[in-house]
């Protein structure tokens, strides 16, 4: 078996990832790289993560980075934790759902929390916070829909498609405080009480119905 | 074998997926849906993909959507292709590059192209496009590094990553109009003779060295 070592920021993206390795039953090592400390620019962190992001996952003393791939890799290193659907249909469903929240949700929080990326003058961060804003109540709708329709992923998220989503609907009380659907927070609770997801939040010190620490 | 119905805007994130499908020698239709033509706007192609774009594949009349999820599952579905490392490691090191190249980049020229996704307000546009083309120009730097030293996907690109890298370097012009380093220009030379890139080239009726058409 391969040594792993997981390098995290609390309530980052990262969390998906370490629901999964506790889904997995692997042994891990967790390592916080706490953001908001800014301890992914240590040189350290540098060398296996040149992006200075998380979450990292070590193999072997090898960087693997990006949530898609290392979700990927989990479930091809082990099948029985059911991390997405084996039917190949089925799984291209959950992988298309998790790389919307990746390419297109995770970037609107971007412009929420770190507008300075897509704009270096602050002049213009206003609107870009505001933009991400009305687009991100307009997805939780459409979240709220899909999940009542089944159309989210393969149907009833489960697996790393839950985990994630979790991880957004965490985030989601940055733009939505009042709370979200029915659905979206029947999820929340679900993922809340599962045990790979709670052993997360746990050694993160995070919930996920609240925004203890603000990461992105 | 399933039926497979493909649809494309010409050079579009799309083409990576035209030319995995030509790289299966599988059977498929490919149909046009022309984002200039706000073809993707009709009602019969919303009923596909609802958030009117494209890549979408329909098998069997099920539609699945999103780059990364369709390279998984044309992978998944006729490895012959190679269109990912069978190494679990291998491919996990494509699939973080792939999903840098969707989550990462893709966005930046949807801030160059498509300023308005995020800013309502006109008046930050200039600086948006002006941040994107600055972070754009540093990406292309970090690639010509990468793919010097063989740290880009699993080393050399070949399989999805090329294809989909190759897509970028076809957009590099909007930003770096006078040509990238010798090791993208020999990716992009390779690639445009790739015989599965070369025939999806055709049939868009698009160069890879040229932004002939301007789609995002």
């Amino acid at each position: 078996m391969a040594s792993l070592v997981f390098f995290y920021s609390p309530g980052a993206c990262s969390l998906a990832v370490h629901a999964a390795l506790r889904q997995t039953q692997a042994d891990f090592e967790a390592v916080r790289v706490d953001l908001r400390e800014k301890q992914q620019l240590a040189p350290d962190y540098l060398r296996l993560n040149p992006q200075a992001r998380v979450p990292t996952l070590s193999v072997d003393g090898r960087a693997l980075v990006e949530v898609v791939a290392i979700a990927d890799y989990l479930d091809r290193c082990f099948p029985q934790a059911a991390l997405l659907p084996t039917d190949d249909f089925a799984r291209a469903q959950d992988m298309a759902a998790i790389q919307r929240l990746s390419s297109d949700i995770h970037p609107l929080y971007r412009a929420l929390w770190r507008s300075g990326w897509f704009a270096d003058d602050p002049a213009a961060h206003d609107t870009l916070k505001s933009t991400a804003t009305r687009r991100l109540r307009e997805f939780h709708g459409e979240l709220e829909q899909r999940l009542a329709e089944g159309s989210w992923g393969q149907g009833a998220p489960e697996g790393f498609l839950a985990f994630y989503t979790g991880v957004f609907l965490r985030w989601s009380a940055a733009v939505d405080p009042q709370g979200l659907g029915p659905e979206c927070e029947a999820l929340r609770t679900r993922m809340a009480a599962h045990p790979a997801m709670a052993g997360a939040l746990a050694a993160e010190g995070i919930r996920l119905d609240s925004l203890e620490r603000l990461t992105g």
